[in-house]
């Protein structure tokens, strides 16, 4: 009797990414000790083919985008990377080559993040391709950040550029003109976890969280949590210079920035008093962060005026699945 | 601005599931602490609507499969339950009545098993509902059961009765008659993971593993752990009632038995001085054991022999997605 294909493929494409603890992917479950004096911060994402990732996407970039939307759960709550658990659910038919580029892109960005595999489960089905990725990581005690905590007059910040992503996702399917750079596109594919940042300015944000529903709708989370309101500038919000030549050419195109999501970039809040330390932190991390409002008292509503000092109307406060 | 449906069929339905560490389901990931001096142990497995379950299947049922499958694994390495995650990737136009009863589903072995969720994800599919699930739970170091450890002339053991499951699925198919009771229908979707029974012979038995795929397919992964060969006599596999009676009828269902899978029963190994051990620890964990034939010395092949003791010659080792 020989083994079923699934068992090859696993031996494959997946032992090789297999860290201390998983047991060799040859066990019914992974063993793992947490380094001492830690907590356990643990996160899971699903991505499906069509819905969170293109078709056509280079099947390397699709495992890596799996394991950094979750790196980004970890980032907003100043986690450190542990490990991962995958269960890949194949549309039938998917080619072995489509699997080692997959884990190709995987074994790439383990190297990148200082993490390994720990289990899984693989099968096929005949839908679309349904990937899901459990993230461990861990945090001293005292440096988690929470998505609650914002008070009325703290500054909201965001790391990096927003909108990139939901522009790029644009551009991929031709409904955007490509920027020559393909920096857009990239950052739909790819995008850039802030887990040093989050470390970072654990013990400084009064509140933290990623935005990967778009910038309105998680601030609007963020709100709801604290029981406060927010007031954002549209024209303090960072963009890329491929995401402004964009928008200089039709403005219209800002809701989509806005509210497009796919960003996974930090959203944050602190009083003006912590701003240099903020700066300071960011600049350890080596990311750019940016003041884009502040906290109000009230309902939670998320008020954005634009340069005329105008408040926008946003048709859609972000992505849903629903 | 409203929320989005997503969220409120988060807070409808999985919230009132959250345990503590999940931050209510409202943060970016969940923060827990491990009881001292325990080892976390971790795994993950998928379920696909039409694949491991049938798309008729109760709600109610689908959630709880979903959670034992993934508790079996816990019993597997001698660990008990702590938390999980749970990513929902439901096929467009999901009814609000059948996320209701496969949550309702969940709270009833949430209580009966003695954990609760700690986060997840929920998308949307224009495919088969693909649900995901990673369990977690705690060991003592010096208790990990292990499917690497046999040796030549252990005996092999299995919990309860094997090929209810594989029998049910072809009764709710259709293809064989009910029994009266509805034993193997109940079986097939409401697997009892041996939690109990994994702590008890942890110490004891020199291997373990869970049979999901099918009894001979998973005691030839236990023999290639251990690079040795078993021997097993098919009359001595323990059926239930119900299953006997369709043998009884018709022999050739026995294969169906022995490789059909959807078992979750304990498939472990011992020293033949262990047994009087191991059924002491059985029936302190309340569940039959029976030695089904034993671990001998070559290459990793299982040998079954039928009742005239002749080889059988299966077919098929198992289940397989490809």
């Amino acid at each position: 009797m020989s083994l079923p294909a699934e068992f090859a493929l696993i031996a494959r494409h997946f032992r090789p990414l297999a860290g201390e603890g998983a047991l060799d992917l040859a066990d019914d479950a992974a063993v793992i000790d947490l380094p001492a004096g830690r907590r356990l911060v643990i996160a899971a994402d699903a991505m499906v083919e069509g819905v969170h990732y293109l078709p056509d996407d280079p099947p390397e970039t699709i495992g890596r985008k799996l394991l950094r939307v979750n790196l980004s759960d970890l980032a907003a709550m100043g986690a450190a990377p542990l490990g991962y658990l995958m269960t890949t659910v194949l549309q039938r038919g998917t080619a072995d080559d489509w699997l080692a580029g997959f884990a190709r892109g995987l074994a790439e960005d383990q190297r990148d993040f200082g993490l390994a595999v720990l289990g899984g489960d693989t099968a096929a089905t005949p839908g679309p391709t349904c990937l899901s990725l459990t993230i461990l990581g861990t945090v001293a005690p005292d440096a988690v950040l929470r998505r609650v905590g914002a008070r009325a007059g703290d500054d909201v910040w965001v790391s990096g550029t927003i909108g990139d992503g939901a522009l790029g996702l644009r551009v991929l399917r031709g409904e955007l003109p490509a920027d020559s750079g393909g920096h857009l596109a990239r950052r739909y594919r790819l995008p850039e976890p802030r887990l040093a940042l989050g470390q970072a300015i654990a013990g400084i944000a009064s509140a933290a969280m990623d935005v990967s529903d778009g910038l309105v709708q998680d601030l609007g989370h963020l709100c709801r949590a604290a029981g406060c309101g927010a007031e954002v500038e549209a024209r303090a919000v960072p963009v890329s210079p491929a995401a402004g030549a964009l928008l200089g050419a039709d403005a219209t195109l800002l809701p989509v920035v806005l509210t497009g999501g796919d960003d996974y970039e930090l959203l944050f809040t602190a009083p003006p008093g912590s701003a240099s330390a903020l700066v300071t932190a960011a600049a350890r991390a080596g990311v750019s962060i940016t003041r884009i409002g502040r906290i109000v008292a009230g309902s939670p509503v998320v008020a954005v005026r634009g340069a005329d000092g105008a408040a926008l109307s946003l048709a859609s406060g972000g992505w849903s699945h629903f």
